[in-house]
């Protein structure tokens, strides 16, 4: 029996591991000290009232005869699909249902959907990026080249027509940047996927911290993008699902085989997403439940802001804290990103994440989130500003 | 960009549909006559109380602050991990917290796992077989041979010394004939897949349903397994979570640098399972949740019994019925697989499924399925008692 191989070239990512050992060291030497983490990565407030109402009924619904379900169609409920389908229509995207699928979240689909295509591919991924795109192409053996997203560019890289690539990654707003391509940067992207018959696979997971009318909410807001991208989106961030694991991917008919390809994916290796969580889902999209989980994004939108506001205030170059539960500074005074996370730890006790952990141009940047306490975000900003005025 | 062209190789299957037709067809030209359907191949009965207990309690945990729940480890929780490892023993199987992967159900672990051998890796399936072994690796482009399972060997195949293969997949009690390998019979493939440095793909997906004690609820029961197997569960069958979806996987540490691959496939791939669900699942191993799932898997056991002793006092030769929920009967009078299923639907109303739709050595076979209610189950018994007598 042969292994695959392809996982021999897989680097491994110390990055979150030795973040948590700093920290701890630091803690144990300084028992007094208080330390407050902007470095996390998941969402901290509970689900909102109507997805719990909503999860509760349904699991009554499974314990009766009656109301009982077994196995559900494989791309999701037309209830949630159809919920999905009207949440489009806010954004002028018109989508038939046979192009929604539920998934159990961005991260999963974002690796599956590569199942369809050949090995031999060359794949753009932008420079620094969220880790799982570059990971699951290696692991299928499929050549990876970067865009550089850089300073210069403020962290949205644009199409270079003189390389040729077959699968673009594109994840706007940014992880980890909190970075965001408005309508006419991304329509270059279109155009550049069309010309090279190329993909775009979009990772849409952060859209509804998006507020600027100049940014899309999908990239099929961009004329003829649904000719050329397969879009992920997720309730992780939207709705605090990261523990409850629900999202939707869209495959345009428009893409002609790839969507039949992907039904037979799913249908092959994928048996749906449990009842209970697709109800909950459903809550999500009702006007109530929009209400709810808008509560939560502008408690998360709000630390950002002053988080940004900060940063502008103290003269350090940033992008992100907009449209974006993300920010990502430039550490000031030249740091390289890991001295500038000891140098934080050290003086101010603030935890952030060091921007080398996302690639090469991560290089002295660093990023910090806003799903921390509004109490915590206050009093870390107030240190920073001790720190560098 | 190339498409994964595998998948033209993939062949259609038609069999559901096929049988929705007829049956839709035959109920519109006959509405006085009541079918029975005996080809259900998911479960009937709902949740048990444990598991809806369990469920809610986690479905208010996670509308509030304190009690919420992110992202959970990709592996999944300890208190699931425990449960599962608890379970084993009572099959004096240890199992290292390590080994054992929380899954959101057999099928999607059975596909995934392929991503970490080689692509070129031969494939011994059973015939007849549960389809999603061979399209999975036709997916990706192995070579998939076939083991014979047929009335000679009681659809138990044995393994051929003179055929070497690499990847081995092994039903038990198998989908879709129902027929259980003993201990004996287990340990000839353990020692086949050691000697030529197999892996074995063991989907143990029904072993709620053996009481026999000299068939194994487990390959690890066998000496020396754990250097050769791989272990996929479920609780679909096992406890009605067909519409939940969990299930586990087991990747002993003697398999060395799998086990560290299948972590890496499951960290970059996968988030987990859904917290609420995982508190489901729990419920199951408790002692009231064992006693609760044993009143419905007995009651599709009764049913299956009533259905193997139809048969057996009919005289019609079968697999299955006991430590099962299906029944793979011999169609009488030499009929063939679709010629019975239509000699059934018209002459007794019956639907059962065409043995020829799981490969071509179920030609002349048929699956009935205990997941009907026992008064129908009852009342198709008499139905063909009348016409075989």
């Amino acid at each position: 029996m042969k292994l695959n191989t392809n996982y021999d070239s897989l680097e491994q990512s110390y990055l979150f591991s030795t973040i948590a050992k700093k920290v701890n060291e630091f803690a144990q030497n300084n028992p007094d000290k208080k330390i407050i983490r902007l470095g996390i990565g998941d969402v901290t407030k509970p689900l909102c009232q109507s997805v719990i109402s909503a999860m509760h009924k349904a699991v009554d619904e499974m314990g009766i005869q009656e109301t009982f379900r077994g196995y559900g169609p494989e791309q999701g409920y037309d209830f949630l699909r159809i919920a999905v389908q009207n949440y489009y229509k806010n954004h002028n995207v018109n989508l038939d249902l046979d192009e929604i699928f539920i998934s159990d979240g961005a991260k999963s689909d974002l690796g599956n959907i590569l199942d369809i295509f050949d090995k031999d591919n060359i794949v753009l991924v932008p420079d620094p990026v969220y880790p799982v795109y570059v990971d699951t192409n290696i692991m299928a053996g499929r050549k990876v080249v970067f865009a550089s997203a850089n300073e210069e560019n403020r962290f949205l890289p644009a199409p270079d027509e003189s390389v040729k690539v077959d699968i673009i990654y594109i994840c706007s707003p940014n992880n980890p940047t909190g970075a965001a391509y408005n309508r006419e940067q991304l329509h270059k992207w279109v155009k550049y996927a069309l010309k090279n018959k190329a993909i775009i696979l979009y990772d849409a997971a952060y859209e509804a911290f998006i507020e600027d009318n100049t940014i899309p909410h999908s990239i099929y807001e961009i004329e003829d993008a649904k000719s050329c991208a397969i879009e992920f989106c997720s309730l992780s961030k939207t709705a605090g699902f990261t523990g409850t694991r629900c999202g939707y991917t869209i495959v345009p008919a428009a893409l002609g085989k790839l969507n039949k390809m992907w039904v037979r994916r799913q249908t092959t290796k994928f048996n749906g997403v449990p009842y209970v969580v697709q109800r909950g889902a459903e809550a999500v999209f009702t006007e109530q439940g929009q209400k709810e989980i808008k509560v939560n994004i502008n408690y998360y939108k709000k630390n950002a802001k002053i988080i940004s506001d900060t940063l502008k205030e103290l003269g350090i170059w940033h992008v992100g804290g907009e449209n974006s539960p993300y920010i990502w500074l430039k550490c000031p005074n030249n740091m390289a990103s890991w001295e500038f996370f000891d140098y934080l730890l050290n003086n101010a006790q603030i935890v952030g994440t060091p921007g080398a952990g996302f690639g090469k141009n991560g290089e002295g940047f660093f990023r910090l989130t806003s799903f921390g306490s509004y109490e915590n975000t206050l009093e870390a900003m107030e240190r920073i500003k001790k720190l560098f005025k």
